[in-house]
């Protein structure tokens, strides 16, 4: 097998180094001196050379990543470091927010989201980022998810799902006002929704994901006692999804829906707000969890944690959250070759 | 030592049995047959004492407990069994709610209550009921709470804590629609709710409990970007608390703030609406923990898992929480005496 066929079988994958103060640096180390991970996908790295080498001595481990200065090189399938010389960690101190290292993830994660926008990469894979840093650097986003839109120009339905194990949770509203939740939970955004959960599901090897929709009211409104909408607006929701050939459930009550889930009743929750998933995922361990930013062209992957500043420079965060992110990119980024 | 004097110093206990049809009472012959028991409390154990020796059976125990027909003897420390023979296990198969199960329940429940009322008993505890039981005997009640409150003539404010381990929940609202948290979310009803949790867990033993207020919205609003409510209500109602001496600090996250909580840094999470904290300590493995009536007159405690139908009858149902609930009944009997 040559190595141009080899890279038309695996995924082309924008891995962007996170934040240099953190712990990114060296899980992204240790990920690339796992040479079975580059069996996996055809890898352009993306961030300052030097951070990454900061990173091989922290964690101990050698990548040998070949450095290049034009990304297009990346298909043919060799491990490759597009060497951006963005971030000399000489200019940021470790375990600290910084305007120098968000503003070094913002220019990789920018590139690397440009880099999958004009075809040179199947999907995107970030090691963590902080909020405060990339703010601090100016980053005009509420999220990462509206950042990775608006490179991309996409403009139609995406969500932020959160893995963990094997349960997926996606949400119908995220980043709004607790008081402004039940006017956006109408049968269209919960269609809407399930109809995203499923369609990205699909994507990444899911054939028929079985999704629960949780309820909005305590014990599920318990028959209309303590609220209509499972009545009024989930069941219809529910009705059309399932007409549509979306194998969706519910609802039901959320304080022992993803009970359920992790009893593997269910592949995926859909929640109605932030902190219904939130509360729930965090509570079961979602540390060591993923998040995927779906819906868009281009699959977008992270593991849960963060930055993890207080551990920084030690060499013992955990990869195995990173591991499984990579991992769920590798998939949809096969899957959307192969839409 | 002689009994009268004993019985001034440990707490008396009315002990009620809970649903024939579930593991209630197997987990009651067990706990009744651990002499130990007796040594923290002067019980009074309220049912049908057929069904306790059905219990025995089944748990392979014996408890020789003398029965009475006259309650008040129960204050003279022996533990008695009161026997309303009203519930003759023969008429409730196992494994499912019935009519004649709830019954029994009602008048064992309602009899507990009106002894400690009466002044016959510190504190109720009680082995798990079935609601689907008690529905079917037409209790009009909505929850146990409303139950126990009409029952002792109680009109304050109380409220249902739930407690895992060592950390306490409580709610500031509870079982109405989700669409109307928001109007009770007040300075005055938080505040309420706040003073109502310091002053059960004073009770319970607790000299200066440490509550978390749990935020309303996502990210506890992220200084007023997605909604106003912990600005504008629940730090004006933190401020006051802390004036009155109360431990209370917030608001957090709430998708975290029980993690912290779990990491030692609050005795209690005062949450906000019923689903908050359900989903949080069911994800926690709250199966385990227990249900605390508070801030009526007389404490009610019971384990939080229910009748566990499906295994009634094996005598593997294991007493942990039912142990730590009595526990706590004790503890709450004993601080209501010294009030």
């Amino acid at each position: 097998m040559n190595m141009q066929l080899k890279t038309r079988e695996i995924p082309r994958i924008a891995f962007v180094m996170g934040d240099p103060a953190g712990i990114s640096a060296e899980i992204a180390a240790k990920l690339l001196a796992d040479r079975t991970i580059h069996e996996k996908a055809s890898l352009l790295v993306i961030g300052d050379r030097r951070t990454l080498a900061e990173g091989e001595r922290i964690a101990g481990v050698e990548t040998n990543i070949k450095v290049v200065t034009e990304p297009g090189a990346a298909i043919l399938g060799e491990p490759l470091f597009y060497d951006l010389k963005n971030c000399d960690p000489k200019s940021v101190p470790l375990g600290r927010a910084t305007q120098a290292g968000g503003a070094g993830v913002i220019a990789n994660f920018r590139t690397g989201l440009e880099l999958a926008r004009d075809g040179f990469a199947d999907a995107v894979f970030f090691t963590p980022f902080n909020k405060q840093a990339l703010r601090l650097a100016g980053n005009p986003y509420l999220d990462e998810i509206h950042f990775a839109a608006d490179v991309l120009g996409y403009t139609g339905p995406c969500s932020e799902f959160n893995i963990l194990g094997n349960i997926w949770n996606a949400r119908v509203t995220s980043h709004i006002p607790f008081k402004d939740v039940v006017k956006f939970i109408t049968v269209d955004n919960v269609l809407n929704a399930l109809t995203l959960t499923d369609k990205t599901m699909r994507v990444a090897g899911f054939t028929n994901p079985r999704i629960a929709l949780a309820a909005l009211n305590p014990h599920a409104g318990d028959g209309g006692t303590f609220g209509t909408e499972e009545i009024d607006i989930l069941e219809p929701a529910l009705a059309r999804a399932k007409l549509q050939g979306i194998a969706a459930q519910g609802p039901f009550p959320a304080d022992t829906v993803f009970l359920r889930a992790r009893a593997g009743q269910f592949d995926a929750v859909q929640t109605l707000f932030h902190d219904q998933g939130q509360i729930a995922i965090k509570a079961l361990g979602f540390d060591q969890g993923v998040t995927v930013l779906g819906g868009m062209p281009v699959p977008v992957c992270t593991p849960a944690h963060g930055t993890a500043y207080d551990i920084a420079g030690k060499g013992i965060a955990s990869i195995e959250a990173a591991k499984r992110a990579f991992a769920i990119a590798c998939s949809m980024g096969s899957g959307r070759m192969l839409v």
